[in-house]
């Protein structure tokens, strides 16, 4: 073929939805490696190492058939799913390419850490050990009064409640285990009956369903810690990026919304196998779950309908915390256990909303405090124990890496941490674990925006500045970007740049924060010498440099010292239900608290929203810490930027 | 084949178990009515009405081949089901007949009346009619906060408690039904949602399970009446006839044991099913159901193992009273409703019994009571309400017309009060709706025995009298045996006649029951001077004469006037727990009262029922009003009949 013109193809790499144009010919991996997509690799690409497991979905005609190695690498039963060798496997056509969990990198740094807030440890599981005596002509009491009068006598254990089904195997447990047996209870219902003692061994599984991402951790209910976590992507991308698009996909019939709720439980079975082959804690071990997530999160979870969400006036069905059996949800934990997802708040704001409250214990502090829960949605809570101003902001999953040229999971290799320098444009980055770049991660993201600000790579509005002469800023295709790490130090085999429309994605993501914050400010009448402490949390971990995110105007401007850093606090929330009873109680009394603020519906939002596009924002007077870094560096504005005003 | 010698056959009739021989080519009708089976027949066998309808089960080839009349009456899925008009199939070899209960006489008399004890109507199954306002942008509460909330306001319901699927599919109720509800309530669970005001129709059924027979009542559950009962053989007993056969048979497996459970819930569906029909109302307005039965009826009914019931020290599974969703159980009533089984007592003492003791309140009363429940186990209870003895007899079935040559169910033409005059030996009897005799039901069986012996038929121990100079009385293939009607007048073509065998299967049964009684006053230490009142229930229902028990010694002598028949007062108890949250408490509480005497581990046992083999009984002092008449009869015994001493 030498000769011809290359043609080129398009490659999706699922769940991520990262498209990537490539030559004809080209393997999947060279491709996931172009499109910054997570594929593990260990060998290089040289069929030696079979870690690049792909599956071809869609257009199996348009790859190269089985080699060699793949036959060595793959069964025959993954062969005939459609597995394939990344690095073995060349496209000649369009195709779309699904990374399996097991194929993603395996240093992945946890997006799933966050603060870790004090509780009193009472989870409700707990076990019980008795030993009976058999029965004889003189006590022939039926073996469950034998049992619960023995966990009255030896326990004070009133009221139990027995579940049918154990009544039907209970002769044939106490018989089997020689009349010694593990009680497990939860609150005040026996869940399971286990031969011998084994009270040693209570464990729970706490989760965070995001939009975008799922985070999970195995906690050992006896000393309240976190003994292995783990995260991955939502299996509900490919339904739709938004959550709009899947409450769309969900309603047009029970088909359809069972299909987005296997997706996510599937996820979330999947990151706790993951867990338990870690500890070596069996599943009949884990004895109970807690669920947060945003409130169409929530509905997919349980199976609701969640087309009244999409629809004026946005009513959840449910918002209530629930407790619900385990096997009915379809979580693979112990089979009579229970799954208890936290209340909402509202149609836009949350379970993992009460959690973030709960972690960050706004509910009960005197100080006023403003909360920002970075993600898809980007949840904003202004207020202290009196009562506390909720909003939801459709900020978009940039910062998590979506539609970010160069973006991607916070993974080996991935840029954390960016400095320019202002005179030289000179770029220095960190990478996770120290490896050569293939791409961006969250905190990096905010950095990038806030230190091209700084240098003047951008402006106010967001725009680059083409005259600059450095060979980091081109255009290409007619689109300015600008060069953060040359194909010589990244892994890629290509430049890592941030572009021109990577700016104005999270730009408008950044601006509908700002927004949310300034308006629920507004409503309440307080400014931001008011406010005592500042909560930023989000699944891009603890990683974020507030100093770069006050640059760029993701929020107000505070003193750094208010502002304190919590990553994923909805997990944090997640965790402390999971342990603590009055921590669920809390849970459902935060409700009455709080008041919904719905953004749209506000007079001035339009204006504010216009506002906070610019960088930090438009009326400079409310980043005056910012607005004096920019005028030493020599990038304060030379116009005053028009700002709307508010009616 | 005129001239040769007419072959005889056996026929078999499920459920009931009745044999019959009869020559090689009569119909089944013909077998049917000689056997006694209870088969309906309304063209009297002319294949004109098509109500004969039975299914041949066994040797299906030992019939004759479909006629036409039988095209005519059944349907081609009825054919293929092996069902034939009994009056157009002649048997030529031996076979198994089933007759399904709508071939079953229509006008049978219930065999669940029992004595009616007020009771305070307070019923866990209440109804709520709301009206709820839609949601707004200003009112956008969830759908389950909306409904309670108004739950709340309009009837002050507190801490309701919603299942997962209602609250799934609640957005979709309040919609569909314009926001105006009835709430379904069973103690604080919302069970049901229906649109509209549905509050004039809640309705429950009650059932008692006995060994042989199953009563089942309809209830309106808004005036706590009856507003139907009926009654069928229990399915089970094709797996055997007594409690322990069928517990060796559950013992073989799972699959056994669900085949049993399956059995009695069909029975019950089909009564439910016919008490549906008769009174329009819908199978999802049953909202509960409370069930009855001794303690290995219960266990198979809950598909609780019974195997430890059949083993020593007898031990029950469950004795405390449990509620499961009735979809769990195969029970055809709303679907999200529960059934309510009362407890048992001890491995022989049921929920019968505990239904008996609510129905007759002995539990409360200060009156010194002895009870007997009549039927394949008869259970007495002796004691008030500070403390009850009880035992549990294997009297078997057959007062219930089982093994007895002509006994049948109190059905029309059934004999069910029998006079023998003493001097001509005259028969005189009284049929249910005087129709022509065609057996003998269970009150009947007791007059006859008691007649018989007043008569000089029998003795005191049962031996029938061959010397006697009557036509009535004769030898039958060596059995002697008495003759009720005349072939003439009964409409089997046959004679009806009581035989020695009878007499003794029946002389067992009473015998069993005294022992018990008698046993059970001398572990008290009291007289039959000492009871105040004697409660006689039973499946037979209020039709016997406790004038003819007395003479026959089937239970102590007392003054009549302290003798009170309650019919199926086991299935009163099922109605009041029905209609009565209290009754259930009660019902519970009893079990502190109660004692449990196991007969057989008795010293006197023995003796104690050798002696009351005899009629009425070895020791004729106890007997004083019987032994006069007896006297005046000229029928006490001449020779003293020796009486076992009690060690």
């Amino acid at each position: 073929m030498k000769g011809c013109i290359a043609m080129e193809v398009n490659v999706v790499f699922q769940p991520e939805g990262k498209r990537v144009r490539i030559k004809s010919g080209s393997t999947i991996l060279e491709a996931a490696n172009l499109a910054g997509a997570d594929l593990t690799s260990i060998c290089g690409g040289k069929g030696k190492c079979g870690k690049c497991k792909v599956i071809v979905e869609k257009e199996k005609g348009n790859v190269s058939s089985i080699a060699e190695a793949e036959n060595r690498f793959l069964s025959s039963a993954e062969i005939s799913a459609g597995y394939r060798l990344a690095c073995c496997t060349s496209v000649m056509g369009n195709v779309v390419v699904r990374i399996p969990e097991e194929s993603r990198t395996g240093r992945q740094r946890l997006q799933v850490e966050g603060i870790e807030t004090p509780v009193k440890l009472e989870p409700l599981v707990k076990k019980y050990f008795v030993k009976l005596q058999g029965p004889t002509l003189k006590d022939p009491r039926s073996d469950v009064d034998r049992l619960l009068d023995e966990l009255l006598v030896q326990y004070g254990l009133e009221n139990l409640e027995l579940t049918y089904d154990l009544v039907q195997r209970l002769p044939f447990i106490l018989r089997d285990s020689g009349w010694e047996v593990t009680v497990v209870m939860r609150d005040n219902e026996i869940i399971s009956l286990e031969p011998g003692d084994t009270t040693d061994r209570i464990f729970g599984y706490a989760v965070d369903i995001g939009t975008t991402k799922l985070a999970g951790y195995l906690l050992d209910l006896i000393t309240g810690k976190v003994i292995a976590a783990g995260s991955a992507m939502n299996p509900q991308i490919p339904y739709g990026e938004d959550v709009v698009t899947r409450i769309t996909y969900a309603m047009k019939g029970i088909k359809e919304l069972k299909e987005l709720q296997r997706a996510v439980v599937g996820g979330l079975n999947q990151i706790l196998a993951d867990l338990l082959e870690k500890t070596g804690v069996k599943r009949e071990e884990v004895y109970e779950m807690t669920a947060v997530g945003n409130t169409a999160m929530h509905h997919l979870f349980l199976k609701l309908n969640p087309k009244f969400l999409a629809l004026s006036p946005y009513t959840p069905v449910l918002r209530k915390e629930i407790s619900v059996n385990a096997k009915r949800v379809g979580v693979k934990i112990n089979s009579r256990s229970y799954v208890h997802v936290l209340p909402v708040i509202a149609g836009f704001v949350g379970a993992d909303n009460v959690a973030v409250i709960l972690a960050t214990e706004i509910y009960k502090r005197s100080e006023l405090c403003l909360a920002l829960d970075v993600g898809t949605n980007t949840e904003i809570v202004l207020g202290n124990k009196d009562e506390m101003l909720v909003c939801s902001c459709a900020s978009g999953p940039a910062f998590e890496g979506a539609h970010i040229k160069h973006g991607m999971r916070a993974a080996t290799g991935a840029i954390e941490k960016v400095r320019i320098d202002p005179e030289t444009l000179e770029v220095k980055y960190w990478t996770i674990d120290d490896a050569k770049p293939r791409g961006i991660c969250g905190s990096a993201l905010v950095d990038v925006l806030a230190e091209m600000l700084k240098a003047g790579v951008i402006d106010a509005t967001g725009t680059m500045n083409k005259e600059l002469n450095s060979p980091r800023l081109r255009v290409c295709e007619g689109v300015p970007e600008f060069v953060l790490a040359w194909k010589k130090e990244t892994s890629i085999g290509d430049d890592i740049v941030v572009t021109q429309r990577d700016v104005r994605e999270l730009q408008l993501a950044k601006a509908a924060m700002n927004t949310g914050a300034m308006t629920l400010m507004r409503k309440k009448g307080v400014t931001e010498k008011d406010i005592d402490i500042v909560f930023i949390a989000g699944a891009f971990g603890s990683y974020i440099d507030p100093e770069s995110s006050t640059v760029i105007g993701m929020h107000p401007e505070f003193p750094l010292e208010k502002v304190k850093v919590v990553g994923n606090a909805a997990g944090t929330g997640a965790r402390m239900a999971l342990v603590s009873k009055t921590c669920r109680k809390t849970a459902e009394e935060i409700h009455g608290k709080i008041r919904y603020v719905e953004l749209a519906a506000e007079p001035c939002f339009q204006a504010e929203f216009m506002n906070s596009t610019f960088m930090p924002y438009a009326d400079l007077n409310r980043f005056p810490r910012t607005s004096e870094l920019l005028r030493k560096l020599g990038r304060y504005p030379k116009k005053p930027i028009p700002t709307l005003p508010c009616k």
